[in-house]
């Protein structure tokens, strides 16, 4: 079996049989067939348990054996000792896709841990067989309702691809967009270069999140790695960058961290975007699953509060973009709506434009947008708005969708500000076209980024 | 009349005459006469319109001169050709305190607006009158339900006083606390020096937040600075940085921005704590608005994803603080909650404590909790714990609050993350003792800031 079919396994099973769950359901009993049936998976299940006949109305087997059927993916979550005799009975029984959820590998201090983990790695790629994890929430899939996760997750159907080394990333806080997802837990076997090779391939990904604690074979990661972002971008957390982080990535995962300036050089040259924070990632990943490319670094920033355009040029600096030079019609177009007296740059400040010449707010984001969106010299635009009444925000809606549909190839970033500020960013984010922040750093930040990528595309 | 006292009749006046409060009510007509009523501001409001006898059924005056009364503040929100004679009339009836909201002075590029900000400037000092603003959304006091701002403002009792250069700070994102506020606008009279006076005696304020973009008088302001750091935390945002920025600055408040070295230099020296974004404000003033002071640099982190431990020992790194060596003590009774096998470092990953050793929730946070705040190697903790459902959030509180009435010395911040995780914030957030972030980086951030202000203190 190739590697992506291998993957495709994993990520898109057509059975599943569960080894270790619990009769129990409800809070605190990790119950995973009980969030199969939540989230609607309509692959077959086969759960394993030895004092039941059925849970939750499914026909339970007492051994991975009395299961007459063919098995794409086994999720184990069992006590440590118990783990090796029953990745036996799944090689037995011909499976060839396993997930360990359990913990206390290579991530213990004692040599049991060791022991057992060695005993785990004699199958690997034995008959064919590859592991995800130990000591991992193995994979969720919203596009088809799976997740192997023995914590119940909030997915949604976003283009977004997460590899990580904690499955902190499946609870994804910043953007709460996760879409399909590897936590590779101690890496065992399956590792980036074999999720990378699926997610190059996976029509439903636009862009690839990783979470890096460390590797044993750094030229093949950043050989896949290089491969992806070639097609689609590659972003990159690398934790772990001291001494006393490489300590405690030890206790964590069992990685080797390696050093922090071969990262940096190893990733650049293969095309990844390097990220400094996980809010950085959701930013970032956000951006590229909702925006177009950029094509050059010159933005416009149209704004309703002159501070926060201060701001942005402060952050245009510090992320080497640029601010257009507008050209004299785009600004002829902007001076009809404010008064005679004020000045029009980039950023163009159009709150006189309400407060002082009285048009309405449509008038002025639709005429102003539309102004520096149509600028040959505009490659993206940075709109600012503090949202301080909740009923203004349909009607932004309605505007700028209206404008992102009319200018497909210019992204749209907005920094709204305000106590409506979140459901504002709900109702655009919702459009698919269009990505919200809270502050202009964050906003110009990730315009950075497209920038950034689609500069190393036209570079080959 | 001292600087204190001055200040008190914009922040505090008993009485307040409005000029240019329109007849129309409702969404698009800032009518900040509307607002008062809404905010339930008990003192006395004199409405001025030619061509209304009452409105929103407050008594309304033709003129500033038929109102037969002592008034502390006038707010001036008129046309820019006729401000300079309503502040003549303003000064003619005795008024010290005036708000200019109007903009197009200063911040104007035509003679007109320049001249019209001459004329003003005459009346400043004149009889002991002071002027704030133009182009200024003026002050903010929730302690006693009162502002100026023709935007309505969503205000909280909180002890953080903002100073800022725009009106976005009224609307203060990130942390959406917004204590008592001073706008400056183009800050023609009333700057930072009046405005840290003020912060510097008053006792609902424990933290200053600055919004700096330039000033004319730098020597004053960093004493002005200086002195009240030493009484109680002063942050400072520095915007417009580079020259573009600068022109930028010209046009929003016709500020001079000065040399961003001779702004760092002046900063650090005086003791202020400079911020890079306005999240990173908004984040330090929520932080020690609600935390003791930390003594020492060094910090435990009791974390239930090894990953987020891991980023936080990154973060330690980055923001100069340090983990704390756990003495045996402390490790042994953390050892009793988890596996055998399990490392106890520092970072403390206390996952295995539940789900391998099946401790309830609230036994493992108190016990660990408990163990590395007694411990007097210790002068923070952070806390990482994702939120994976909503009804923990309660025994979360519970367990918490609890911890830090028994160890009132020692900040504890939160990272939270995953669904509920705002939900938690709000609720944690709301004991006014624990600091809530979504990352760990922001949560290191901040213990750095309450070590080094800590420091600074104690230098003296």
């Amino acid at each position: 079996m190739d590697v992506v079919a291998q993957m495709k396994n994993f990520l898109e099973p057509r059975s599943v049989a569960l080894l270790g769950v619990s009769r129990r359901t409800g809070e605190g009993t990790y119950n995973i067939l009980e969030y199969l049936l939540d989230y609607g998976y309509q692959g077959k299940i086969y759960p394993v348990n030895p004092n039941a006949a059925e849970i939750l109305g499914v026909k339970t087997y007492p051994h991975i054996a009395d299961i007459n059927a063919q098995i794409d993916l086994a999720v184990v979550n069992l006590p440590r000792p118990l783990v090796p005799q029953v990745i036996r009975e799944c090689v037995d029984k011909g499976i060839k896709s396993i997930i360990i959820a359990t913990q206390g590998f290579a991530d213990a201090t004692d040599d049991e841990g060791k022991r057992l983990q060695k005993e785990i790695d004699t199958f690997v790629k034995k008959d064919g067989v590859r592991i995800l994890g130990p000591n991992s929430l193995g994979v969720a899939n919203p596009f088809i309702n799976f997740s192997s996760s023995f914590i119940q997750l909030e997915m949604s159907k976003v283009p977004i691809g997460v590899v990580c080394q904690t499955g902190s990333f499946f609870g994804f806080v910043e953007s709460r967009l996760l879409g399909k997802g590897i936590d590779l837990g101690n890496a065992c076997d399956i590792n980036f270069a074999e999720s990378l090779a699926y997610f190059e391939q996976d029509d439903e990904t636009k862009v690839v999140a990783l979470h890096i604690e460390g590797l044993r074979d750094g030229r093949r990661f950043i050989e896949a790695a290089g491969r992806v972002a070639c097609k689609k971008p590659v972003l990159a957390l690398k934790a772990g960058k001291s001494e006393h982080a490489a300590k405690a990535v030890q206790s964590h995962t069992g990685s080797l961290v390696g050093s922090d300036g071969v990262w940096e050089a190893a990733l650049k040259q293969s095309g990844v975007i390097r990220v400094r924070s996980s809010e950085e990632l959701g930013d970032a990943a956000t951006a590229f699953s909702l925006l177009p490319l950029m094509k050059g670094k010159k933005i416009a920033v149209v704004t309703s509060t002159g501070g926060l355009g201060v701001m942005s040029v402060d952050a245009c600096e510090q992320f080497d973009l640029e601010l257009a030079k507008l050209s004299s019609e785009t600004t002829e177009r902007i001076r009809a709506l404010v008064p005679p007296w004020h000045n029009i740059g980039n950023p163009v400040d159009v709150w006189p434009g309400y407060i002082i010449t009285k048009n309405p707010l449509t008038k002025v984001w639709t005429e102003t947008l539309e102004a520096v969106l149509s600028d040959k010299e505009v490659a993206a635009v940075l709109f600012i708005w503090p949202v301080p009444v909740r009923h203004t925000i349909e009607r932004l809606h309605h505007t700028l969708v209206k404008l992102v549909e009319a200018y497909p190839d210019k992204p749209l970033v907005c920094c709204l500000i305000g106590a409506h500020a979140e459901e504002a960013r709900a109702v655009l984010q919702a459009t698919g076209k269009i990505a919200v922040f809270y502050t202009p750093d964050r906003a110009v930040r990730v315009l950075s980024y497209l920038a950034r990528y689609s500069a190393f595309r036209r570079s080959f």
